[in-house]
């Protein structure tokens, strides 16, 4: 197991709370390195044969053959992928909420008297164990004042700067190289078999918008996150523009996952999957549809080559990680099936060397 | 002109506010007529020739043609529809209110203390000059009590059974025949140039969902319209399922629509369609952005085919129709291109005599 040493080590509830502010914006191309988008014309290159990748295959032919009792017209394909856990890094801490602390000296230096008061005069310190300690609220008023208060297209442009300059503290690699390559093989199978893939993260939807097509190759409005209200009007010669308010239109967490869906989507999705019981409902929910269902969660059981975490490894859910024994148990129970990182997965990113 | 007596000949204004509450369900396919899918080899068949024409053509030349200085790829390529008076008959009442007066037996049948209490009494009454004259906050009460309450998969269920056997009054055919066929080739010229068509409309969102794919070719994921939130839950058998509740999520009217497209589609249209003041700040959103720019209004000055109303037409501004002076003076400043349907359209509906 990898120990885990990250100053902004915060609670896995506490970041996923604090997610439901994070607000959104219009999407657009980001120009990072191409590694994530590889491709093959092996499908599902970097899996190992085992249960997993045979559930996989076993859906894809059940709704994609004609002559097969499950078979789905392909309008009618979709697909559901939880982010943080599941398609990319989420441990020890969100990467959104990386971008929030980042973005705190701006907010103070447009703000000056905010240098004084707290949460961001604790942010503004340096001082990462008392960062790390900061209450829900506290974060709250990070998240808010660095996500809402400006236009659509000013965050976007901040956010894609970000991406493209910040890097991890482990890997030493922008954000957007740490994503699951076989996630992304999955991806592109199902897009090739007919399916419409959708993302639909408790993370902030506008931040998603900003890198979802380079990265995943999942266009804007196949993005549902936690989303926050706009509000038009105009610039002083006329121009309309909209604003990032601080009120929450949707969380789109646990039991807002399946809610998201039908407000965003409008149909029940025949396959999804997730990494913890923030993805639970949804889950759920694709799988009381009828005909053939996949429903698959991440398990982080690999500490050597990304983390392993979460009461289902016998390990604390104290901090991020909220696979328990008792989703463990559910997806037993219903038949949905555990992808093990260190087993099922030959290479954990697009870097990694092949197999 | 056409003469307007319906009973139902309310307030445009109290339609509108009303149509707030509107909530949503899963979309279907609707066992309708298929003559609104009338297609034909000849773009814009009834359409004639005029600058109305001319404006769709030019546009989408100059957004196809890679040689053209406005190009835009094709994953770029967005328009959004009004629905009611830009793409279906909306005058002298919004089908989706009928189809609430409608239900109101029904609600009243399950909840029998209703039938004293109003406005159910007077919806009851069959007196449908008091029925037009019910103020916006009973009006409310009305679409609250048939557009909430139930289960997703009801509302859906009850709202094709209604738009399969209901008929408007003056041409005696379900509501989903009464489409005007030029918009439908407009929709469809432009999505065989690589444009992703979207409704964005002040109605429900799951009302419109229907029938969205049978009617308009356009998939419920690309329906933005007022919507409430759901709420998940479980039957006693452990099944999941979503609750319609009256809670407003995005009011998808005026200063809501640019807000609606962002919040459901994330980057602004290339063109939009409407024909009222519900529609002035998604065509002025979308003429902000840059190259090529279509934005379009319906004007209904055909009283013998269709109806002619609004101030535009020097009509009075007190029924249904918001198209004023002032819209029309900005479409003029703007550069927006103004449908007569009169003069631009050979016909109005897929049943009439070809031209």
């Amino acid at each position: 197991m990898e120990s885990n040493h990250s100053p902004f080590d915060m609670n896995r509830r506490v970041m996923i709370a604090g997610m439901a502010w994070l607000p959104a914006l219009s999407g657009a191309l980001l120009p990072t390195s191409s590694e994530g988008q590889t491709t093959s014309d092996v499908p599902l290159a970097s899996w190992n044969d085992g249960s997993a990748k045979q559930a996989i295959l076993d859906f894809v032919r059940a709704t994609t053959d004609q002559g097969s009792a499950k078979f789905v017209p392909p309008e009618g394909r979709i697909a559901a992928f939880d982010q943080d856990g599941t398609l990319w890094v989420e441990h020890p801490i969100y990467s959104q909420v990386v971008y929030c602390l980042d973005r705190v000296p701006a907010v103070v230096e447009k703000d000056p008297k905010l240098k004084n008061v707290e949460p961001f005069k604790t942010v503004l310190s340096g001082n990462r164990e008392a960062v790390a300690k900061l209450s829900l609220r506290e974060l709250e008023k990070i998240l808010v004042a660095t996500l809402t208060g400006m236009s659509v297209d000013d965050f976007e442009g901040e956010a894609k700067k970000w991406l493209t300059n910040a890097k991890d503290t482990r890997w030493k690699r922008p954000y957007t190289e740490l994503i699951y390559q076989p996630m992304l093989e999955v991806m592109q199978y199902l897009r090739v078999n007919g399916f419409k893939t959708y993302i639909v993260t408790g993370g902030g939807q506008d931040f998603v918008r900003v890198y979802s097509n380079q990265v995943y190759g999942i266009p804007v409005e196949q993005v549902v996150g936690t989303a926050g209200g706009t509000k038009f009007g105009y610039h002083k010669n006329g121009t309309p523009f909209l604003t990032k308010e601080p009120r929450l239109l949707l969380n789109d967490d646990k039991a807002g996952k399946p809610e998201g869906i039908h407000l965003m989507i409008g149909r029940r999705p025949n396959a999804a999957f997730g990494n913890s019981g923030g993805d639970r409902e949804m889950l759920e929910y694709t799988g009381a549809g009828d005909g053939a269902r996949l429903m698959m969660l991440v398990l982080h059981d690999d500490g050597q080559r990304e983390y392993a975490y979460g009461p289902a490894q016998g390990l604390p859910d104290s901090k991020v990680g909220t696979f328990s024994q008792a989703l463990y148990d559910e997806a037993k129970k219903k038949g949905w099936t555990v992808i093990s990182m260190k087993n099922d997965w030959k290479r954990i990113f697009a870097f990694d060397k092949k197999a």
